[in-house]
């Protein structure tokens, strides 16, 4: 054994690294929500993920179609993903931030500018969404289509895009 | 460093363990789909699934909502899942199962009896599939419920289930 190597002890504990957190309800989970996740994994070393409650989504008056354990399920079984809790408010960010010890606090640019307050104890980024998905547009394309769940490829239906 | 340890070389190559395969549409990606692919993974020590081709499902006269791409991006990125392959063709099965060296050949169990024929080359199991949910179900309750996307939780819906 090398004197180099024998003044090199192995690290046994993880190396602490940049540690990223979001928001969110990811109802219907789709390609839009895992991109977003993905690019918010590259931006760190650990992904935490808050997903909302169900009773949480009632107070704000919206209603996910999926359950919240079944949403909480999907989200943690993702490579990308390192951890999940649960959001039941509102006020908990700054509390979430400080006792995960989070770097870097990300959200999709639908929320540009509205978490900017957080940026005294985290750096605050919102991520460009995947174009023409989100849960209510697959909501709304299923709705307007034929009950087979034919969904016409001529039409210009937001998950006709280019993939 | 003991006899022992000297005489117990470390293995550089994986054990090949029990290899699995699957296939599916995985249409609008739910609990059921993660659930019985967790429990395939859990029969082996590596999963690989076939995700059927738009193209493929217009000659089975289906139609996902999901474009190919993106479903398989989704099934790819889930931590219980080792590889992903296209599905293109009924009669591919047996020349993947030879060639991926497939031992468990899974299916859910609306699928009971109808790849039994496979036998004689891997061990076919079909798993119980999760109760009350199916793309299908998604879709039909979609549909039935409300513009604004609210399920009524009292109505006995396909995803108003205990979970």
């Amino acid at each position: 054994m090398s004197t180099r190597a024998r003044n090199t002890p192995l690290s046994l504990v993880a190396q602490p690294g940049i540690r990223v957190l979001t928001y969110g309800t990811f109802d219907l989970f789709h390609i839009g929500h895992l991109r977003l996740l993905e690019r918010l994994r590259a931006l760190g070393d650990h992904l935490t993920v808050a997903v909302s409650t169900d009773e949480f989504n009632a107070r704000k008056g919206k209603q996910a179609f999926i359950p919240f354990r079944d949403r909480l399920d999907i989200v943690s079984s993702l490579r990308c993903v390192d951890a999940v809790i649960a959001e039941h408010d509102w006020a908990q960010k700054r509390e979430d931030i400080r006792r995960l010890g989070i770097d870097v606090f990300g959200m999709g640019d639908d929320w540009v500018g509205k978490f900017d307050e957080l940026s005294d104890i985290a750096r605050v980024v919102y991520l460009e969404r995947t174009p023409d998905i989100s849960s209510s547009a697959i909501k709304q394309s299923l709705r307007a289509h034929a009950p087979d769940g034919a969904v016409a490829t001529s039409l210009p239906t937001p998950l006709a895009r280019a993939s």
